[in-house]
């Protein structure tokens, strides 16, 4: 199968997103709070967050075919409330028409929630997250899943033991010469698990966030897509988008040298949340094509630019993509 | 009628406390966000919320007869949230035995609600509050209330020029000599209203806040106090508490000096929100039963320091009081 061919098969596959899945109650606010003080909110909404819930919506809306794959509850019928927040998430994910056949529901948990402060000013976005009682994804739950209708899974760097074993699944699997290579892209993005490391090994595509790289020493997107290349595999694209100074990516072996992205930022930056899931989707629906790495990486950073200029997602459906 | 005869008249009385009702929804967090992180929560609840509804729910959990009077939505039937909400504050208010046959309720309309933020670490809150769509109070009203059940009326300061008229129907009242008079107390506390002044001219009692006093220009509690006695009349007592200074009170052409009494403040400051509410609830409370300024003011500050040592206000029901 030549390069041509096995893009086009990689466009028609499936994508997996594995993550979390959660509601983002956002709160509006004229600027960034000051402790102690007391102010109006311009205003609240609700949105669907979770990084891979997002990154999955985004890929929907640029054509691609998505399942996420995540933790639900089932809230028990006196709460009403829980019912509510489960109710509204998957009517969301439905209207991003994104697959949850594979979603692992569990009795009586509680779903977890991020409250998050936008600042009107400058689009920044303070999340403040809360889980407890929903059990995260294990590797049985995985084990379930016939993996072999997708071209690409993505994995969100989250509770890393059992993710880990997930994504040797896939390794065990791509080793079958009778199976379709599945495309094994990973994300370390919180600052808190610097343990999470170790996920890079598998991955045709790492990714790692500003925020992981600062949280570990590092002080610039090339510094760190040189760092996180070492724990890559050759052949292994490795990026690292760093805000308004743009992105940085590179290919591990390749002769080339680590490459810096602009950023595309709007004329006013209004809404970061998901700004990164945002990007991440974007590179996955590049390299999905067949696209080179740089070319992947301006997309992306196309795409995070037009997602920060408005409120939520729905502005992504107008955006002209390749 | 002298005055053991009166206090104990007021006592008897019932007391009336008008203003807002909202939600509460609390994030506590391990320290204050920085803006553009990304933490975790160590918990989250709901609570009754609105300056006027905790003041009532505080003075029930005292021992007096309390209705409060506030506006609420009937949400539409489809609106599930909206009565979760409802349902949730008419709950607390029912567990706090505050009346609540006075309470307008206005259909279609949403409960506002404040998103607030607590800092473990040092007890702080930061309130964003939002309201849409739900009308204020209006005089026409509270010209519906049978006021001669109550002795005493609180009126929280917003929606100025409202309150204003409903301040001025009791005084209109208490000017009829075969009325007993109703005592009113007016608190001014959000820092965004410099035209609530106004308010004061007919109070018994005039509670400012620390953040209305900084706001417009104070710089202690007693000049705070020496300040807004110019705008009350003559033998009104004027309080303003200050954190942890203490609170400044003194009666208007009285020949006592203002007088600082210092805050009673716990090991440990768990929960400030609503501090202020219960402080005004102590003074209430006290002045109702007849005691000297000074005493009450005593009273407010060892109850509002109670409160600051725990979550929510629950633990007030077993102050040791007078």
């Amino acid at each position: 199968m030549n390069n041509i061919e096995k893009s086009v098969k990689q466009h028609c596959g499936k994508i997996l997103s594995v993550g979390l899945i959660c509601v983002d109650v956002v709160s509006v606010a004229k600027q960034y709070p000051k402790e102690g003080g007391d102010s109006r909110l311009l205003g609240t909404h609700w949105q669907k967050g979770g990084n891979a819930a997002n990154t999955s919506a985004v890929l929907s809306m640029l054509g691609n075919k998505v399942d996420f794959f995540g933790a639900i509850p089932i809230p028990k019928k006196s709460d009403f409330h829980g019912q509510i927040c489960v109710g509204f998430i998957k009517d969301k994910m439905e209207s991003y028409k994104v697959g949850m056949d594979n979603v692992v529901e569990r009795a009586g948990d509680a779903l977890p929630f991020s409250t998050v402060l936008n600042n009107s000013e400058n689009g920044s976005r303070t999340i403040l997250h809360y889980r407890k009682g929903l059990e995260e994804l294990k590797y049985d739950d995985f084990a379930k899943i016939d993996i072999s209708q997708y071209s690409w899974i993505h994995f969100e760097g989250r509770n890393i033991t059992e993710v880990l074993k997930m994504v040797e699944r896939v390794v065990l699997y791509n080793s079958d010469d009778r199976h379709e290579t599945i495309t094994i892209s990973v994300e370390l993005e919180k600052p808190r698990r610097a343990n999470s490391i170790e996920l890079l090994t598998h991955a045709d595509l790492a990714v790692v966030s500003q925020d992981f790289a600062e949280f570990n020493g590092m002080s610039s997107a090339v510094e760190a897509v040189q760092y996180y290349m070492g724990s890559c595999k050759t052949g292994a694209a490795v990026v690292c988008a760093w805000g308004a100074a743009g992105a940085a990516s590179g290919v591990v072996g390749s002769s080339k040298p680590i490459e810096m992205t602009p950023a595309f930022p709007p004329k006013c930056v209004v809404d970061t949340l998901g700004a990164g899931d945002t990007f991440l989707a974007g590179l996955v629906h590049s390299r999905s094509r067949g696209h080179h790495l740089s070319a992947a990486v301006e997309f992306a950073c196309r795409l995070a630019g037009c997602k920060v200029g408005f409120y939520g997602y729905e502005a992504l459906r107008d955006f002209k993509h390749n």
